[in-house]
């Protein structure tokens, strides 16, 4: 229970953490992969901070994925000793990635053969060596029916003692652009066949499947032929999940609290300390129009429902504007507080670097 | 001159300065300004960085803009004395405001009887007050053509011995949204007449009119009947400056040094280590298609043309995805380094928090 006088104490753009919900949300994904007999390997990209990293030891959780170099460190120096960095293979911090791969089990992605063999000449470390697959993101990776070029990488990892070729790896990151749940399902659903075809097309069972997006994660009940899930976002959820409906709103457990600084009841808005630099610059479309971010009821202890229509219409640098329906205009006055449901809960946390939460304790992330 | 070592040590996304050129566009400005016989106060927003900011000193700048209480206690500390804050007073920080007008001479934007009520009762310091004027951006300010509200708030300042009406301040952040020189221009023209206007129903003629938007600075060859320009984003400039017809692609002085991580030419696609945390999710339209940034030729000291049809499509987290022309491809290749404009420089450089000139110097900005 937050004071309030740790509400009245906030002056600037602030990022709100729901602990107790952030490890509901971690409770139940554990063991939703615990009960499919699936690995459960969360994203810490989403979160980035040591501290809300051991919340998830506390539901068994041993093995990582992150999306840099600098944060599978960041994390070993925390005692994880199992990360995957699920980026492609940036061969200019090969010998940074070397060094670490002598502490921990490092799993690093691949889609190339050069990739393969500029591990593989790194003889003093060991890798986990994962094969990036696109089953339809198109952002990186090889082609899913690409069996040919797949089955040469495999070929050129085996060459080499100190690769592991631990399987076959994607990120079904198109499950975003869905706009209902039964949609992302079927692209998740669809994602896990095509990775399973080309693991027979492979004849390679002993190659694992990994999976990780967050929609889908959070909208299977089972995994059913995959060996390991990544999701990240589901932590903290935010305004996009909400809208694909991969989440419940009493679910999201990041908000900003954001200065009220004028108000227009001339044009219905509102214009709050927190923008670009705070919530960042990604939109998602709500009811039709780009919103940065969706308002919820001020609360003295956090934050309450979403007030229906209420929807950052603008971000520029500093600035926000919410649109207001008339009826809730009232709800905002210059020196009240704003309470903003990110559109994207990582690049949020990102820009913010730190974290408040209700009971009053700050979590710092890692240093930029 | 960079080494060719200083290119070689790149391994993750740095973000490039040259120096040279920016000072020059510093000194155009600041001469541009002494010329029409208008105040220069530029907006620091844009660099946030103490040794940029020295620069400015060699061109005679003795006045800045910063858009946050934090930003102004910083360059303070550098010894700036003469700083408006332009951003709407924001109460919740009276007592930080009220201490750093103690030491410096503070410009505060005010747009309501109330700010300046809180403001006026911190009789131990002296603020000069700007009335935000909205003249047709409608972010923040009050209407330009509303002249009983802008009387009845310069009557409530006047009530105060502690407050100077300093005048009227706006941000014609609409040129923005032009796509050529001359709808810039005619923005930055009619705001001007605006707020002329609006001084002159007022009848107050000591009021001084402060403007300040990079496109309507940038593109006049000369300042009539306004008496301060703010503009910030000039310094670096950027792809959407350029895509305004603000700057020339020579003018732009920040670029990101991308390492390639692979190659897609069955897609014409180059995915780099360079997304959302560094480049900022602010898309522009270029031809026809959102853009995160514009592909430079990649030279040994810095960056050389923009390469046709380049652009960084899409991005994630960490990645970004440029599409090349066929014909282009093979300037990309993994672990080479992709140099990218950004689309909007102030929000790149806030992601990065440090610049890299181009003969080796690295400068910080502001703790965040």
């Amino acid at each position: 229970m937050i004071t309030s006088t740790l509400l009245d104490s906030i002056s600037r753009p602030v990022l709100l953490l729901n602990e107790n919900q952030a490890r509901e949300n971690i409770r139940i994904m554990a063991e939703k992969a615990r009960q499919s007999g699936v690995d459960f390997r969360p994203h810490f990209k989403t979160h980035q901070s040591i501290q809300i990293g051991r919340w998830f030891r506390d539901y068994g959780t041993t093995k990582i994925t992150v999306s840099s170099v600098e944060m599978a460190a960041y994390f070993a120096s925390d005692g994880w000793d199992d990360i995957t960095i699920a980026f492609p293979l940036n061969i200019r911090q090969l010998s940074e990635i070397e060094e670490l791969a002598s502490d921990v089990h490092l799993g690093i992605l691949i889609e190339t053969i050069e990739a393969a063999q500029a591990l593989g000449l790194r003889r003093s470390s060991r890798f986990n060596i994962w094969i990036k697959i696109d089953c339809g993101l198109h952002r990186a990776g090889v082609d899913w029916q690409d069996t040919p070029r797949v089955h040469a990488i495999i070929k050129e990892v085996q060459k080499f003692s100190n690769l592991h070729p631990a399987g076959l790896l994607t990120h079904a990151g198109n499950t975003y652009s869905a706009r209902s749940p039964e949609e992302a399902l079927s692209i998740h659903t669809e994602t896990n066949k095509r990775m399973r075809q080309l693991r027979e097309n492979l004849g390679i069972p002993e190659l694992s499947i990994s999976i990780g997006d967050t929609p889908g994660c959070s909208l299977s009940k089972f995994f059913t032929g995959i060996d390991e899930i990544r999701p990240g976002n589901f932590i903290f959820y935010d305004a996009e999940q909400l809208e694909i409906g991969s989440c419940r709103p009493e679910e999201i457990t990041v908000a900003m609290a954001c200065p009220v600084v004028a108000v227009h009841p001339e044009r219905d808005e509102v214009v709050i300390f927190g923008g670009a630099v705070h919530l960042s610059k990604e939109a998602f479309l709500h009811e039709g129009t780009p919103s940065y971010g969706l308002a919820a009821e001020t609360l003295s202890n956090g934050w309450g429902s979403i007030i229906p229509g209420c929807t950052v219409a603008r971000v520029s640098q500093e600035h926000g504007i919410i649109a207001v329906p008339t009826q809730h205009m009232s709800k905002f006055y210059p020196g009240g507080l704003a309470i903003i449901i990110p559109t994207h809960s990582c690049l949020a946390a990102h820009l913010m670097r730190r974290y408040l939460t209700l009971d009053g304790k700050y979590f710092e992330m890692m240093p930029v």
